[in-house]
């Protein structure tokens, strides 16, 4: 087990109809004034802005709106707010969303308390220091943004998308209602499903050796996952399939299942591959919903690195689909995990997943593309399990055609 | 999936000779001067005392000692720690130790804030407001006092010994070097394996039904500690058994083995029955090793209620032990989970622990004087899965000679 720090700050309140209570936290935390930012018309749509609005009024927290974040959120829409928070004095960002809206918040808070350009953050040319608290009512199990230290905003001048990590922006309290999920389509549930065990996965794939508590640990939140996911499909009002996966979506990106698996205690576990390949996608074709893109990538990924690390994949296979090889022969080993991964990607086909990057409407012609932006974010190797080289990311991308 | 809140604050830092960074962590809490509270001579003969003082002199941090806490840590020294605290004008208390060392260092934090006697709040005659921050380095993983709100402390005069809950005193941080643990004898090391194993177990057995991510988590955890304590048992020194052990203590009691599975949101998953069975014993024999007492009583009760709640000791057998009922006849339900009862305390027994109240000195003439002061803490009944009546109690106890 390698050495690591874990701390999981946020205040989770999770539950039943507890959208209305996110007034009385952010009370709580002694705001007097929130910025309040959300995405497109469906929280408007379904009343969940409304009800988020009136339990701010009943805790005596003033509010600003902010609404209109995209998918895959830009640069400009942050800028935008960090105006928005100077201007109206609020202390506090309140996300009424799914990840982006999250990650929007995370950067509003962080761009606030500092003088230059908040995209400097992404470039690497300042460092986060003060950041305004933040809170959220979660919408979208998927990014796991409401537990995590970690936020993605893409620019569209430079065609970028780029992440940055740190602890004081992880929000303070995030309200989990599963109810407010029984409306999500079921291309965005599966998506987030996706997103949730990649999170996982991500880690799992590191480096690293066994760490017995946190596999059974991560394979256990797997197997909850696609048992729930499975059935929401079917049952899209099914509380405890979806309170499932909501729980999972923040156990899946609040580090626990990273414990002992990072090559440093100050680095986050894993070499988050399919992710670094995913994100390509989508910063050129933001259409690309990113849960989708990973549901393609990760076991094209799988099937091109799984040789350099045979034990990991083994206890992969035996962990979540229960499989082990029939006997010793690398034939045995070989069909156990590509059973596991085939399985895995035929789990995602079952939820409408797309199995091919053709499914989503990509062309090999745009390849190239992506690994020019891959090369500036990534360098000319990335990855921990085996590191990938530009042309290994060529081929993983032309294999998931 | 039942409502919940869940937050785990404490900073934990886990890893290889990391006893040595107490001090920056400590000095990181702007702490300039620790009441530095331990038990008996282990500390100082295995060296961790010094190491310890060393790293609070190399961060300039200050501190007064207390040693000679002792098992069932009892309200005297906490009196006198408070006293200690108060005179010194300490700024944190630092413990170094298992739960009794935790759990006094809570209690003297708590209680240096409050003018009245500390037991008042044991007695529920006072609510626990201020206190000041609590920072341990652990060197023994069962108590899992490291991560939880929770604390217990004996009254000898009274013959009690009661527990409070609550989050203000959470410890701030919590150093965890599995390796100040290699020299731990293994009657300890087992006793703390099954106090882990117990702290699950009171939460899965609590009267809810299938939270399936919470419940593989709880599984996925037990399984990793049976191993890993079956290892250490061989190997004394092997730093990754002894890291499973460590962190799995840690996770059993920071209440993520909980989440949807209390009867409330404000209250803690599970009817905590084998505790209040074992406390009554160990606090009327301090002799008992608190885990000790649990190896017996936990198989013991699980025999005593299993009928009540069929299914959740079958996911129990399947998923701790891997096993099924061959059909589903009633016999071979209850094969399923009498085998599961055994194996759990076959491997209880294969570390070393008890398997009868006869094995540690306890006659059954005893078990009057238990059951009175139990009446006296959890009222005529108690419990969740099946509430046990002073009858019931008197059974299980009798059942365990």
């Amino acid at each position: 087990m390698n050495d690591f720090v874990f701390q999981s700050p946020t205040r989770f309140v999770f539950g039943r109809g507890y959208a209305d209570r996110i007034g009385g936290e952010v009370a709580a935390l002694g705001a007097k004034r929130a910025l309040l930012v959300y995405g497109g018309g469906s929280v408007v749509r379904t009343g969940l802005l409304a009800r988020v609005t009136a339990s701010l009024d009943a805790a005596g927290v003033g509010y600003v709106e902010l609404g209109g974040v995209r998918p895959n959120p830009e640069v400009g829409i942050v800028r935008k707010g960090i105006e928005l928070a100077r201007h109206e004095h609020v202390d506090l960002v309140l996300a009424v969303g799914g990840g982006s809206v999250i990650d929007t918040s995370k950067a509003i808070a962080f761009g606030t308390s500092y003088q230059g350009d908040v995209w400097d953050f992404f470039m690497r040319k300042a460092t986060i220091g003060a950041c305004l608290p933040i809170a959220c009512v979660l919408t979208i199990p998927a990014a796991g943004s409401e537990a995590s230290g970690s936020c993605v905003i893409s620019n569209d001048e430079l065609d970028l998308k780029k992440g940055v990590n740190g602890d004081v922006f992880r929000p303070r309290v995030a309200v989990l209602d599963p109810e407010v999920t029984f409306t999500l389509p079921q291309y965005q549930t599966a998506a987030g499903a996706v997103d949730i065990i990649c999170h996982i996965c991500e880690r799992f794939f590191s480096g690293a050796g066994a760490v017995p508590v946190t596999d059974n640990i991560a394979c256990g939140i797997i197997r909850a996952v696609i048992d729930a996911a499975t059935t929401v499909t079917a049952t899209p009002d099914d509380y405890d399939a979806r309170a499932t996966i909501m729980w999972s979506g923040t156990l899946a990106h609040n580090d626990l299942c990273g414990c002992g698996r990072a090559s440093a205690p100050t680095k986050r576990a894993g070499g988050w591959e399919s992710h670094g390949l995913e994100h390509e996608i989508s910063a050129h074709r933001p259409e690309v919903t990113h849960g989708a893109g990973l549901a393609v990538i990760l076991p094209a990924w799988m099937r091109y690195v799984w040789r350099a690390d045979r034990e990991r994949f083994l206890a992969f296979a035996k962990g979540v689909f229960d499989v082990e090889p029939v006997d010793q022969t690398d034939e045995a080993t070989q069909d156990a995990i590509t059973y596991a991964i085939d399985e895995l990607q035929r789990f995602f086909v079952s939820l409408g997943m797309p199995r091919t990057l053709a499914d989503l409407d990509l062309a090999p012609a745009e390849v190239d593309g992506w690994l020019q932006t891959l090369r500036q974010n990534k360098g000319e190797r990335f990855g921990e399990l085996r590191p990938l080289t530009m042309e290994d990311a060529r081929a993983i991308y032309l294999s998931a055609f």
